[in-house]
């Protein structure tokens, strides 16, 4: 039987735990995909490199695009280079030469997804992204075929390892932000530029590209809410652990009465939700369906062997649609939807606020609360006797827009030093 | 467009879910479908009684099962009466007849699983399970389809949800096992004769299942080393809780040195592990693929709305197969293998031994393990200066059968009362 032939953009990390990948288990492989699939080139940087290819294996490398976007013979794209600058381009390019494409970009996804849908569409090859949202977590083959006979009310997700990894960090030490991201840059684990985890991005990216598969829409990123982890204090973990709440960076998408609301921030969430207890590295996606009802993944989000596992089941269902000659299974998006503005979703609301201390502050404050509709589920006085004082709040259940103009109106009051963080409690 | 035509053995509650869930979600079930699917007839023993089905269905009721599996306008049959009387023959007969079946029946599969593969395979139809092992937890398709790049190491499951609720609350109660059950008979969570629970027997099933696939291997369900939950007492779940460790009733498959274990039996895992946090009626498969690294897939593992939702993922993929022409893409388990027997396998241990407060007692017990080869990794004595003083003990990492060679030899110690309990230690 003919082999599939697959072409390689990139042979990083992840490229290369997928030449290793199908060495290694090529009879199981090649038992599913129903024949032969074999690595026929790779694009790179430079050819000359030492690499740690299998033995035996004949990799073709190549440092022109067109030899594998191009070529005649390759069949799928598999494209691990990531990043904006040339990727997508080249995605486009096989997919108008009839070629199948496997990526594990999410920058690329959540920005072109809805265009990129579209040339797999009209040129008749699958486009496959089962590695772009949480890593070797099957989430995107959950939600897109398991969950077929679900309407999803909700979808939670601790997509970003770095952020998790400080964050759990943070919160078994006390430690502070800058301490534990100089660590995790030390080790490694965070980039020397971190922006893109610990603001969010790398997750909204994510989100996006969840969400929109999860309420069949067309998301733009550019209108997710994205708060990031740089404000969250050791202090704030205590609080939270003190009221039975865990703080996680969470991607969290709802259906909320016909609009999709998509958001990235801090959450506390309460310390037995299966959440909670995600750790370290790991990544977890949490699912609310209308009939599985609470259903949870959790799994490694990143690093070369898990990003792999799941490229490596995206090729093989490639290789099945190929040889039954049908595309691929997902469809686009075919709702475009705004999403619902921050202002008007609800939540509750953990908030903290330093205060002069004197008599009467509560009572100011509770009473501009009050003045919006925000009731109180709990107050907590940090400090007896210093000034400032910490009051913590968490509020019931209420609209963004109802606690923002509270909270303008507290941090006029002369005896507020500052409102020194909000916070939104789910779960 | 022809809709797909289903037939339903059964008709209760995850049958009733099935068709409410299509009627519900006929829009988004036919476009991923690829086509119309309409419930056709069920099966019920009494067609007089009332029902709750969704308004303007027109779903035929009959107590004929050939009306079913002869039928000429059914294409799919849904296998939702459970059971080992009828069923399997049912499933079997319709095969024969050229109907696609999905089944939720873990027993018959367990048990026939190999000789109904065939018969799928000799009538070219295809034989869906995903409800069969973990209920809406979609276990089967990430095993089968997801995870085909890795080699699955091992897989520890919470597959039954009574026994999980009734740990849960010997946990968090320090209630005895017997209070539990009373309680959850009373409640419905678990049945008048609890046998099939509490002994293993049902989470035994459901390992069967997912062994077989995740090892590719054809699993004897009388080969599963089992044993239930009845001799956990309090002590045991304090000593475990003092020691770092939760204990769950877990099924355990694990490639050993080329063959493969398969056991279901109460575990103390440490209360960090993913598993350790799964509580109440809640299910959780754990998976160590070499690629992928830890995976866990959280859910409710039985029930009609989850089940139902399995079992739909499991219809659509029937309909798209249909529409392809192909039959489904789970392959039988081609190695026929035997299980490795519990002696040969290696775990830590848990052992209780109530013994005389006496000098010497320690010594004794130890240089028995000694000889044997099992090396102690902590020992704490119950109470003091009482007689029975219980000694709990875990070892290190050890074969099974060196442990029952020590424990003989210990049994028959002057000053050794009894061994209380033995228990495994994994994670």
């Amino acid at each position: 039987m003919q082999p599939i032939r697959l072409g390689l953009l990139g042979l990083g990390t992840v490229g290369s735990a997928v030449v290793r990948i199908i060495a290694e288990n090529a009879e199981r492989i090649s038992g599913r995909a129903g024949g032969p699939v074999e690595v026929r080139r790779a694009l790179v940087r430079d050819t000359g490199r030492t690499r740690d290819l299998p033995k035996g294996g004949a990799v073709e490398l190549t440092t022109d695009p067109a030899a594998i976007t191009e070529a005649k013979d390759i069949d799928v794209i598999v494209e691990v280079m990531g990043g904006m600058t040339l990727a997508p381009e080249l995605v486009k390019q096989a997919m108008r030469n009839g070629k199948h494409v496997v990526t594990a970009n999410k920058d690329a996804l959540a920005t072109f997804g809805v265009e990129l849908s579209k040339v797999a569409l009209d040129n008749n090859v699958g486009l496959y992204y089962e590695a772009a949202a949480a890593g070797g977590i099957p989430i995107i083959k959950t939600i897109a075929e398991a969950l077929t006979g679900n309407r999803i009310k909700a979808l939670m997700g601790i997509i970003n390892g770095t952020t998790n990894y400080m964050l759990t960090r943070m919160t078994r030490e006390g430690s502070s932000f800058d301490d534990v991201l100089a660590e995790a840059q030390a080790l490694g684990y965070a980039e020397a530029d971190p922006t893109s985890d610990v603001e969010g991005h790398d997750a909204a990216y994510k989100l996006a590209i969840l969400a929109g598969l999860a309420f069949d829409v067309n998301v733009d990123i550019n209108e997710v809410h994205r708060e990031g982890i740089t404000a969250i204090t050791p202090e704030d973990i205590r609080n939270a652990d003190e009221l039975g709440y865990t703080i996680k960076l969470l991607g969290i998408a709802r259906e909320n009465d016909g609009k999709i609301e998509a958001r990235v921030h801090p959450t506390l969430i309460p310390t037995v939700h299966p959440l909670a207890s995600v750790n370290d590295a790991f990544n977890a996606v949490f699912i609310d369906g209308d009939a599985v009802g609470e259903l949870m993944l959790y799994g490694r989000g990143a690093g070369g062997g898990p990003t792999a596992s799941a490229v490596l089941a995206d090729i093989v269902d490639a290789c099945q649609n190929i040889r039954l000659g049908i595309s691929g299974r997902l469809t686009a998006p075919t709702a475009l939807q705004q999403l619902l503005p921050i202002t008007e979703t609800t939540s509750r609301y953990y908030i903290a606020i330093s205060v002069a201390e004197q008599t009467g502050v509560l009572a100011s404050i509770a009473t501009a609360f009050a003045k919006e509709g925000v009731s109180l589920a709990s107050v907590i006085q940090k400090g007896h006797a210093s000034d400032p004082v910490s009051l913590v709040l968490v509020t019931h259940s209420v609209k963004e827009k109802h606690v923002r103009a509270a909270l303008d109106a507290i941090a006029q009051l002369p005896t507020v030093h500052s409102i020194t963080n909000t916070l939104r409690v789910e779960g």
